[in-house]
């Protein structure tokens, strides 16, 4: 496309293109907008170096070699902040420049915003369903290897305490928080047979009491009185990571309370999702461990967001052979509510043609690149605090686990065709 | 668990890990080995620099640290061949070295495996499904950026023509093929309007009419009359990317002949699946092109593989509290077949008790790693060759797209415990 572009003399057009999902996962109620930071982080490093343009040089001319030679995306770019609740049609980013310039984004823009999306969409869901329970993250494992530094980030946006991914920690400052692995455990095997006191005192020795052991390797009741036995009262938590997670909580806590260790936390994890977390409500759980559901979006692992052209040199475009939702020109949105606080309606309206609205709304279109600069962006606590705002903000229905529609209907003010 | 293990004397005991499954994605009937070439890449980068380091010592003791600075993993890994068929027990990879090495291993092979076996597994299932018509891996937007180049890797592994991801040619020689986009045709707008024979001239003098026109931007019938009258009977292929492409791939093809062109191929896309390409098979489709389905695992975006510790100090190790299935020990296998070819039978053995059977059988664990070093395993084109062998290795009902069983069982046989 773009060595046609740069043949053809439309490379240099002034485009608009548009970041937006036309419809939100099946039964999902909202979305949170993450993956911003990182994008914002990358947009500067996305050139092309020598070995790139030398592989490129099998089967592209030289023109087009030379434009990618000196590429550094210039234009600007608006849309939500990381951390922002969104629905379907909401302008999640909105990217200007030329043709070729914007163009060359896309693939960038979408993979970084359908993946952190996704996770992030997916991990509000537990957070809610968790009612105030610590959640961790320990998902790396069933995901790719760098992927899973990003869904660390993604769900600690969302509002999990942290993750047990360590490059998250070093990079994006995702505080670091894990237990230990039954193998662990089973390491502390000689002749004699398997041994946990031995792998306990191990870990105690090394972390102190406040750690968390894990207990059901070979018999919970059994981890346990080792556990309490090795460690003390003042033992931090217990994990059980298997089997009937809320029977064998109570039976935990119980256990725990008469030996004495009643500030023992338990921790469970084990195939959790946000549906199970929530069912485990009533039970003495203390936090929560989510692997897998949350690093693969809970059965939507990625958002369906899609880069659209929308602007041409000034014009309104829109593809027409179908019947797919698409809305050609530049647009922004702002969000309604009751003055309570509770959200009613998005509108998403033509760019510079702002909505005149006695109810109480807030801007939800900000400036995220200048000139190909980034400005402001990428500050992980205030994308938490705008999750924690904007799930407060939600209409009740709004979080609910079970399926059904956009917790708020969105608005799309046509535009005004040429 | 490795400062632990440090400071109590355990981190230098001899241990063997297996990375296996225990089943497989709900109503699959096979897997696919893929990662193994990826794994044995960054097995010797997998090191601690500084930077890391500096992270670490925030909460890690000097010996860690330490340990962690000279790290460079020097065990031995035996696998699967990258490409082989997996089933539930299959002994996929097993790493053997002191605890300290093997552990530190895990979340790097489990990342790798998880996330490519996951892509390949149902990769396959569509290169079956499209019954020799040749399929291209376009999703590198609908999953992390990063994840995109081994997606692209691990579904030209199962059997895809190519992939549009360039970075996945540039790094490891997966044929790049792609078509363009809806954006490439909308700009070539004007005042006057939508100009699609603009945009088609300006692609057929670009690449010549042997190159791929998206004809559905506006209207398909139009669509392919705009594109046969730019690039003449010559033209490459069309591509229909919305609508009931059954029907349109018919209309599309009828209206090619009568005009002439033949040759030119139809390929379809949009949200395609293993299901919708099966259901494809009637109509006149030259190829597909798959995006989301199969950068997700369509359906099962991990493979649920674990890494178990099954050996310490010689001594079989097993987790005990739960029903799932474990076997300690180390373990080979070996794949029994019917002298026409046809596979029957998988059978799991401990290492050094060869298995002693009158049936054809293949030995399945290879040796990958040597004293840290990779030897041999990262060649592409063997793995292709292997996944394409396997699927013909299947028992008929193997094939199947619908739920049901593995395709054949797996047979345990126990370890002697001491």
């Amino acid at each position: 496309m773009l060595s046609a572009a740069l043949r053809g003399g439309t490379a240099d057009r002034a485009t608009t293109f548009e970041l937006f999902a036309r419809r939100l996962p099946d039964g999902r109620r909202y979305g949170i907008v993450a993956g911003t930071g990182r994008f914002l982080e990358m947009l500067p490093q996305f050139i092309f170096d020598e070995a790139a343009l030398e592989s490129l040089a099998e089967f592209l001319d030289t023109d087009t070699l030379s434009y990618l030679r000196g590429f550094r995306f210039g234009g600007d770019v608006d849309g939500y902040a990381e951390g922002e609740l969104y629905f379907p049609g909401s302008p999640v980013l909105s990217v200007r420049g030329t043709f070729a310039e914007c163009v060359l984004l896309e693939t960038l823009a979408l993979s970084i915003f359908n993946h952190d999306i996704a996770i992030a969409s997916a991990a509000a869901r537990m957070v809610t369903a968790a009612g105030g329970r610590p959640l961790i993250e320990m998902g790396s494992r069933r995901t790719h290897e760098r992927a899973a530094v990003a869904a660390a980030r993604a769900a600690y946006i969302a509002g999990f305490a942290g993750s047990s991914n360590l490059e998250a920690q070093r990079h994006y400052g995702v505080p670091a928080l894990g237990t230990s692995a039954h193998a662990f455990t089973m390491l502390h095997t000689t002749a004699d047979g398997p041994d946990e006191q031995a792998a306990f005192r191990a870990q105690v020795s090394a972390l102190g009491p406040d750690t968390t052991l894990l207990v059901d390797t070979y018999d919970v009741s059994t981890g346990v009185a080792n556990a309490v036995a090795v460690a003390g009262p003042a033992l931090g938590a217990v994990r059980i990571d298997s089997g009937d997670l809320g029977i064998l909580a109570r039976q935990v806590r119980e256990q725990l309370d008469s030996l004495g260790a009643t500030r023992t936390r338990v921790f469970v994890s084990g195939d959790l999702d946000e549906f199970s977390i929530a069912a485990l409500r009533a039970e003495p759980v203390d936090s929560y461990g989510v692997g897998t559901s949350v690093v693969t979006g809970s059965g939507a692992p990625t958002a369906s967001m899609v880069y659209k052209l929308v602007e041409v040199d000034g014009i309104p475009v829109q593809k027409r052979s179908s019947h797919k939702e698409s809305h050609g020109g530049r647009k922004q949105a702002v969000r309604l509510s009751r003055p309570s606080g509770t959200i009613v309606e998005e509108v998403v309206h033509p760019e510079g043609d702002p909505l005149d609205t006695a109810e109480p709304s807030r801007v939800l279109t900000i400036p995220l690149v200048r000139g190909g600069e980034p400005v402001g962006g990428a500050d992980l606590a205030a994308a938490r605090a705008l999750v924690a705002a904007g799930l407060k903000s939600l209409p009740w229905e709004g979080l609910k686990l079970s399926h059904g529609e956009p917790a708020i209907p969105t608005r799309q003010v046509p535009v005004r065709w040429p």
